[in-house]
């Protein structure tokens, strides 16, 4: 395959995947990165070629991800009236969360910029995080939308942080900066702007060895995190928010 | 309704429920505010007070509620002899402690003094605590007794504060001071004995916008709690200590 | 009965159980401590005699177990050629961790060398952990193996640490030096060398009064860890590793 690879395809593409040596690094650029059925699809499609091309090496390499957003946007969450209309969708974006939680190579999240709600989540969805330090806010708003989570969503979150963070994120819909989020542990490193890719890479190369432990590496994600996949697996009934 | 509400009735009450705008004070004064079915039942009672006036509001409104206790105790657990000699109040207990973890608006514990065992486990199921500097302790004394807890308020502990926290809490039976609480993130603030209840009521009244998240602010702590919340709902067998 | 006790027998002793009034002290030293059936075998006889002396008191004692291990090393981990060559093996081992997880009296694992990948499960099975300062890791290193966990395993270390340090642990193959080990909480003090022992005899002396609670010191441990105890139960079958 020849990189970067535009995706979904040449015609129409909101994504594209570079690859520099063992790192993948896929660029999202569709505006503010909203999810809908069609981003879902376009992430599976980048996460399916990274899989394939790792699973198909003669030998095992040193390999890792990097996401990252655009301008001053990570991903502002999902396309709520998308979601509304499409009840299907839901089950695809926590089908998505899985599989990056639980991915056969490190991950790292590159947060160039606000990642809220649902793009929140994605960049929990990995194993690492990177974030920018003079703005862009870490920030589940959905006490504010209002809109409910999934037992599925939250627990990704609970697992990735410390009880009175876990709730001021919800309860609060606090907005973290990068300084907060780095002090409470949820982003590894902040950055300034045209620093965060380099350091995100940076990071993604340490742990990429890592990947040499094989299947090994997406088991033992799939056991540290038994329960997260256990409730995103759970079939998605929205329920409706008194408005 | 007019307030302060005298609770459970004006003939014989030891809680006063007020109201301040768009907060309620739950003032629970029978002497250590120990827990038997009765007290459970008044609590209910209150809560239900609470919570009907905030649905039947016409538009969602800033609400919160505080709870505080009396003299130097918040509460001082349940009153055991009661528990022995009812074998079904521990449900009861629990279905309370499980209605204030999911209550429908912000909730404030305002701790005055000691909270104790039972009366502990009541300050973790609110949303925020408030407690006073100079004197009084948080404290699982089950390990001293000894008593046995159900996995359901081992679960809420466990959901509430860092792993070794919940160890030196349940198997050392230690008693947190203010300084120490505050710094393992036990409560939020801490101050002076007749400050306590003006920060309870000004963190209350900082979130109490949240609740014009309606139905969805109960919503997200079911979704946070799940787990607890499943273990809260197994009915209670009493294992007799070995004593 | 006689103390010491050589352990599994006389003849051929690879663990030696001393008692020092209420204390037990558990001296591994089976070169690096790996492993197999026999070694758990011994494990289970050592924590039988405990129990049985314990429960065979006239009146509770406060009682508490210490185990240490040889040199520089507390233990190395499984031996994986028995393991691989005994499927029967790996439900035993967690058998054993779940015993000692839920052990009916305070349990101090003294390291006084590395605890590396199930030598370092052990050690998290205990209620409280010291460490050497001047050289020796806790480290969980399957991912370098490469080596799957088991739910139950990771759900052990998941309930003891915080989500940042499980994942350093468990994803990045971490080698916590004992400096790092104390400011994440991992173990609860370290010394010198030739402290150590001392200092783990110290702490299991200062939280042996709690075996006063009799069955409700065991019991409180089984509902803090109900789910770790539930997956502990999950009967192991190994995943070949891709390699």
């Amino acid at each position: 395959m020849s990189f970067p690879v535009a995706i979904p395809s040449k015609e129409k593409h909101f994504m594209t995947l570079h690859k520099e040596g063992g790192l993948y690094i896929l660029h999202m650029h569709n505006a503010d990165n909203r999810f809908n059925s069609e981003f879902v699809a376009a992430l599976n499609q980048a996460l399916s070629i990274v899989e394939g091309e790792y699973n198909s090496a003669e030998e095992l390499q040193a390999t890792a991800l990097v996401t990252i957003g655009n301008d001053k946007i990570y991903s502002n969450g999902l396309d709520l009236m998308h979601a509304f209309a499409n009840p299907a969708f839901m089950d695809g974006y926590l089908a998505l969360l899985r599989r990056l939680l639980t991915f056969c190579i490190p991950t790292v999240a590159a947060l160039n910029g606000h990642a809220f709600a649902g793009g929140c989540m994605m960049a929990f969805a990995h194993d690492y995080r990177v974030m920018r330090s003079d703005r862009g806010y870490i920030c589940m708003n959905e006490v504010d939308l209002p809109a409910p989570l999934a037992p599925g969503m939250a627990a990704i979150l609970r697992e990735k942080m410390t009880p009175h963070v876990y709730r001021d994120m919800i309860l609060q819909g606090h907005r973290f900066t990068a300084k907060e989020a780095l002090e409470t542990h949820l982003v590894d490193e902040i950055a300034e702007a045209d620093k965060v890719l380099p350091a995100a890479k940076a990071l993604a190369l340490k742990w990429a060895p890592k990947a040499k432990a094989g299947i090994v590496y997406k088991q033992l994600k799939d056991e540290m995190f038994t329960n997260v996949v256990a409730k995103l697996s759970i079939p998605y009934h929205r329920l409706a928010p008194r408005m």
